[in-house]
């Protein structure tokens, strides 16, 4: 994984993938995924993300103050599957059991998810829950990024040129999802 | 376009769709392209989507309390690249210099994007600007949706079956989109 400039974090989570939300405090650490992300905001980079009140996933983000965002891959759907269909309220081995590993982040402690293609360190932004706390939403700061050099080089995504295995997944329904496809380029717009 | 059931109207968006938003007012009326767009709550459905306070668009939309969200397909590369590079403020002929059409919807009048495979319409929830307002951060309620029937059945998307340019574009940077890709079907969760 290689350091992302803080100004190209959005474009990691720019063309919508599935995440795995993690979290710790305390001792007990937990990934959720989630379908519900996106940037916020590009330099100082923000992201928005739900995460409903019932999870553990939530009580530790809302301990702790910190998150972390990663994207995962075809290679991970199971990963991805078992981690959005479990609780760690009522799997307290739940990493283990969805063959899930993490490292903490240096400043945070925050889990970052191995084998995903970006991991994004955040900290819930201040005074944002009595409005986006009602409607499950988590607003907050990136710290500090880091993405996979064979899919993500001079700041933007570059799936074509890897292995399909790594490609970010898009979740449909039910554990339906779709890979990121092909390159579509628009031509510029003559804005005189 | 055929009516999508409202508990199903948040997998319209679910899978990370680039996505225009389109606005009306007092005879002024504007479509523009926006990234950062999600699902908010199952049912009510909702949505949250980043509008800069700078825009054309968000001056419509705080005007009139609406706004719809439509997902574009790769046939309307070059229109939404043009919706995103080019500001109704400074051209009130946007929309023909664009090559965007669109209709009104019954209840509310916002527009409702021709070609596009999915069309939300939406109302602005009460209540959230003083938080949600300072992070451009726009949170509706979903009253209305449709979608393609090609590409969109039985309640969830099914682009496999359907041609390549009805697919949805994901953005990356300066022009450059993803199609969506490839199913990918993740095994169930044994959840015991």
């Amino acid at each position: 994984m290689q350091t992302v400039e803080l100004k190209h974090a959005y474009r990691l989570l720019n063309h919508g993938p599935t995440v795995l939300v993690g979290s710790a405090h305390a001792g007990k650490t937990n990934v959720m995924a989630a379908a519900w992300a996106m940037p916020l905001d590009f330099d100082t980079p923000k992201i928005a993300v739900v995460v409903d009140k019932a999870t553990l996933t939530r009580e530790l983000i809302d301990a702790s103050g910190v998150l972390s965002i990663n994207v995962p891959t075809v290679a991970l759907k199971d990963q991805v599957m078992a981690a959005g269909g479990m609780s760690g309220k009522d799997h307290p081995d739940k990493l283990a059991r969805c063959k899930i590993s993490t490292q903490a982040a240096a400043h945070t402690g925050v889990p970052l998810v191995h084998g995903c293609i970006a991991q994004l360190e955040c900290r819930v932004l201040p005074a944002t829950t009595h409005v986006a706390g009602p409607h499950d939403l988590i607003l907050a700061e990136v710290i500090a990024a880091w993405a996979d050099e064979r899919v993500f080089t001079a700041g933007r995504w570059h799936f074509e040129n890897a292995p399909p295995e790594l490609r970010s997944l898009h979740h449909v329904a039910g554990g339906h999802f779709y890979a990121i496809g092909e390159p579509v380029s628009a031509l510029p717009v003559a804005n005189a």
